[in-house]
């Protein structure tokens, strides 16, 4: 089992936390270690270290590698373009190939907490098994537990069983509000989950297939000699390539895709919100972080990592975030604008 | 005329826009200047520059030379420790009487804001006048706009004229909500400005009669020779005193005390939410100062001093102040509480 940790991301929803320098996937969010950190942890124990590749952005490269040093400079790709999920992984399929043609390779969204690393585990191993037997794309569904519009749905067959998964029926886009109610009312909605278990020469067959100009353009690498001239051809390539993802690109074309249920615990933390599932709050209902002064305060979030006190006086369901690269102040329920700040 | 400001004071309700060093005599709340500088030159065409002294705390002094730059160095008066006014106002009388026994003194707070300085000048020479005839302590009375439970009250006699003024007929210290409310309601109750005016003389025979163990202590400065020996003592002595308003002290006590009404505007800019008075809204209501992104943000006051930016979403009747020293989330309502913020 090969294993390609996706790191990019740029992390606009946690600023002034998370800044291009400092995306999500390098945030301490848990108190346990950066989600980057925390997504190698989980599969480590599984995968040889010199199986696992981190790809990633360029300006944040040599923090992932003080993240995890156990993996070498080669190990850790910087792409010179942000170019969504696809083109990613053709290259990463591609580069695969040359020595495991006829391996597995995961992919894991790096900025995701899932804390039942058995489970997880065994998953993964279904998953792989699936992918081996089928030879076809292999997706993590989750259970979802609320009507949430921030996520693409799967919707399984239930007619089709494979393993403990189920062919695809159909992917779903960000639904609206009403949508995403009745998919939370179906039994085989899924929430895509962005781990991805598929043969190198599985996902190569199919992107062939879904996304011939990509594959053109990526075409010298699967000629390039040395690793020195294939990483470098990589890196001149890669910024000509759409941007384009591997959900849109291919699952939702391809006909050999299944989902597996998954049965860990998920949290994708896409927002401050988020962080109330797994952050303790005190006698006030506050989840608070460095040095706040807190007076008729309740139920807020305050993270303090700035190098100067902050005080709260009178305030209720805030999130106040104050850093050395900025300060927020946001209802909780406008979580979702945050996006829209640009400096 | 002499002049005595007033500018002690830590300032603790503007945190963290004031600081111990800089308290919010030095702030430039109005975009005018500092309050201690308005403060002075709205004097500074009565009184000749070298008849003006500024008492102040020793953290402060070379902040406050900075500001004035007309003052000698000696006209600086750094106070070796907090004691309220009568100590301060005391000593000032005792300095002052060496040269202008006969001359009047007007004391003035540094920290507050008044803009039709025709009017104020009027008023000083009215008290002046008063002063010098009756030998009495003038006070300047502010006529109530609202139900203020911050400041102490004076009661002026309208059966005993004198001269635009009154017989003072009672000072009363901050009243509960419903007296506030009778207070206003009533004719002849002013707001006690802090704004004083007597003879060097007058001020020092009440201090003799009325705080006895205070010029006790003083006493050596009678006889103090030489200006370097004056101040020597004044620092060695100073700590010594007890810490007492002169309103508490002398002025609650004595029987020749009048109050002048003023009819010039005055603010003393008390906390934030006293700045609305003097900032002009944007066309969401808010009062917004230094790099501020604000998305869905209403009737908030928003100060960003730091050096990175400041984001606002969905809030409403908050004052938010970022600044090298601290950052303050507070709803309008309970800016009073700011006070209690110890770090």
């Amino acid at each position: 089992m090969l294993v390609v940790l996706m790191a990019g991301g740029s992390g606009t929803r946690f600023w002034p936390l998370s800044t291009p320098a400092r995306p999500k996937q390098l945030l301490n969010l848990t108190g346990d270690g950066s989600l980057l950190q925390l997504t190698y942890q989980r599969i480590k124990d599984l995968v040889p270290s010199e199986n696992i590749y981190v790809f990633t952005g360029e300006g944040i490269q040599s923090a992932v590698g003080r993240e995890i040093p156990e993996l070498s400079e080669n190990q850790i790709v910087a792409e010179p373009a942000a170019r969504n999920t696809a083109p990613c992984i053709a290259a990463a399929a591609l580069w695969l190939r040359r020595k495991h043609p006829d391996e597995t390779m995961v992919v894991l969204p790096a900025d995701h907490l899932i804390t039942d690393i058995a489970k997880f585990h065994r998953c993964l191993k279904e998953a792989d098994a699936l992918a081996r037997v089928s030879k076809g794309l292999v997706t993590l569904g989750i259970k979802p537990t609320r009507a949430e519009t921030g996520f693409g749905y799967i919707e399984a067959d239930p007619e089709r069983t494979a393993g403990r998964g189920f062919a695809v029926k159909g992917f779903h886009e960000k639904p609206d509000s009403a949508t995403a109610k009745r998919y939370l009312a179906r039994k085989h909605f899924f929430w895509n989950s962005g781990i991805f278990v598929w043969k190198v020469s599985s996902i190569l067959e199919s992107l062939y297939m879904h996304l011939p100009e990509l594959m053109k353009i990526l075409k010298p690498l699967e000629s390039a000699d040395k690793p020195e001239i294939w990483w470098k051809t990589f890196k001149e390539l890669f910024p000509k390539t759409p941007s384009v993802s591997v959900d849109y690109g291919v699952l939702e074309k391809a006909a050999n895709v299944y989902v597996v249920p998954a049965t860990f615990d998920w949290n994708d933390i896409g927002s401050w919100p988020a962080l109330e599932s797994i952050r303790s709050r005190d006698a006030h209902g506050n989840i608070v972080q460095g040095s706040v002064r807190q007076i008729e305060t309740k139920d807020c979030m305050i993270i303090n990592e700035s190098s100067v006190p902050l005080a709260t006086i009178g305030v209720k369901d805030l999130i106040i975030v104050s850093t050395k690269d900025g300060v927020l102040v946001c209802h909780k329920d406008k979580a979702q604008e945050i996006r829209q700040i640009k400096f």
